[in-house]
């Protein structure tokens, strides 16, 4: 079975939308990656570090869905990093209330020996050297690096996130960051220059206004399908990345096609995330579900016009 | 051959971009619309009216295209209807420089004879009273009325626009408008409420983000075309609206299933309009560039999935 390496945070996330707010539930970046991974039939292992406030029953919720949690270090005396924010009422803009990093300052990443020889390795946001030690670790070159990031490491990091990107074949990347990244309004131009920093492949996240994937001169889009509403956009990114990660480690064919239903994956696996708060859609989603939405999915974009004259 | 008649502005416009600016030039929507729709071999006809100060070549230039112009008032003393817009350096937003009404202020819509047994009906954006007028003009029920129109309509003449909103067949508005008519914010159920209204079909434009269509519970959803740089916006939402009509005239196929085929020509036709200024592109515009470009918009959006799982 293909195996695959997820690094990332493993985190609580307290979030205010207008429908509502929470507690501190269980959010994190590899934690989505890792729970829309688990929907593929893959080894998959998580690699990430939490406080003694961690729950047991968090860390279940990924051990029973298969996921190797070896990686995951737990520091008794540490608290889990925890961020908090609030969503305005577009639902696409958001005010981060709090950002406690906690044992996350200190984060130093071991890939379980087990998974030092893994096909594709995800890199959760994070902060590029500890993305690049991960890289650093791995016994065989995997087939597959894929690595998301966020404007906040361009501030703060831009030597070392170059430093990575330049190792990695797959981006992904929000719009806005894509532009900050290269100076690029137009995404088409943007995407070229980022491919010449490293990765092949770049996918450009638009939140709601879908995905796109570059590579050479090909373009692949793929829409968020339509909801009627939005709940919680929490983690929507990662569960996209996630599902992209799981589809490619689960059929193991890296080629632009392949990629093409990858993003449909993980867009479609992000259409549930974003309908409960936090994990809770993730953790209750079946297999059925998943075949009607991407069904839903074909007859949204397919169509079939027959050309009279190429 | 399928009748399709225009209703809409034919009219100077002065634009200004980050690329560069305008004298003024030929504009307006049905101008737009009717270039678009010259694209399929359909008889078409515009109802405008223009001041004695419009030229001749521009007139000439819709005729050249077999657009039957005896619609199109000519107001010698008067002076023709005059837009003046500056774009922000995103393209997505402008500011209105300046509008003189001139001869549009009394406009009286004169469907030619000829066309009073149209299949299609394009209502260009106008004055509801005026958009009301030409359906009132028609002697045999049209198979097919489309209607675009603007949020201004909204602010001023609401009570009009909903009367003739009633009774039409598509509607095409673009999100923010969509959002304004209704009150809601999810555009799934802005659409549904648009349907009560009358239209049975919505379109949904959103820009560089493509556009929705909408009917009972079915979507489809066509991107933008990723392009390397937009010129000129101006006139794209009405060479969107013009593809859809022109295609559907032409195949008198006025289905879900073929209106998906409407929606991709019009967004195809939309990507060129926006390379040059005004309907500059749309002038010079070949088959074999729009087959071309369709093909693209295949490689953009189909893709293979296999559902192992139905």
């Amino acid at each position: 079975m293909s195996k695959l390496v997820i690094v990332g945070t493993v985190a609580f996330d307290a979030i205010e939308t207008p429908f509502g707010k929470t507690d501190k539930i269980l959010g994190g970046a590899a934690t989505f990656i890792g729970l829309a991974a688990s929907q593929f039939n893959v080894n998959a292992a998580v690699v990430s570090v939490v406080g003694g406030d961690f729950p047991q029953e968090y860390l279940d919720l990924l051990s029973d869905r298969d996921i190797d949690i070896s990686g995951v270090e737990i520091i008794k005396e540490g608290k889990t990093f925890f961020w908090s924010g609030k969503y305005h009422n577009d639902m696409n803009t958001r005010d981060t209330l709090a950002t406690e990093l906690n044992v996350l300052a200190d984060f130093n990443p071991a890939v379980p020996e087990a998974f030092k020889d893994a096909n594709v390795v995800m890199l959760g946001n994070l902060h590029p050297l500890v993305q690049m030690s991960v890289l650093e670790q791995m016994k065989k070159k995997p087939k597959l690096v894929i690595l998301d990031t966020m404007n906040f490491w361009m501030d703060c990091a831009l030597e070392a996130l170059k430093a990575v990107i330049k190792k990695v074949d797959v981006i992904t990347i929000n719009d806005e960051e894509a532009r900050q990244l290269t100076g690029e309004y137009s995404l088409v131009v943007a995407a070229r220059k980022i491919q010449k920093m490293g990765p092949q492949y770049v996918v450009i996240k638009k939140g709601e206004h879908g995905a796109l994937l570059f590579h050479d001169e090909n373009v692949f889009f793929a829409p968020a399908l339509p909801l009627e509403e939005v709940f919680d956009p929490t983690g929507a990114g990662d569960t996209f990345a996630g599902g992209f990660a799981g589809f490619l480690a689960k059929t193991e064919d890296y080629s632009f096609e392949n990629m093409k239903n990858a993003v449909i994956y993980g867009s479609t696996l992000a259409s549930f995330c974003v309908e409960k708060f936090g994990t809770e859609r993730m953790q209750t989603l079946q297999d059925k579900e998943i075949y009607r939405r991407l069904d839903q999915f074909k007859q949204l974009t397919q169509f079939e016009i027959v050309l009279e004259n190429n």
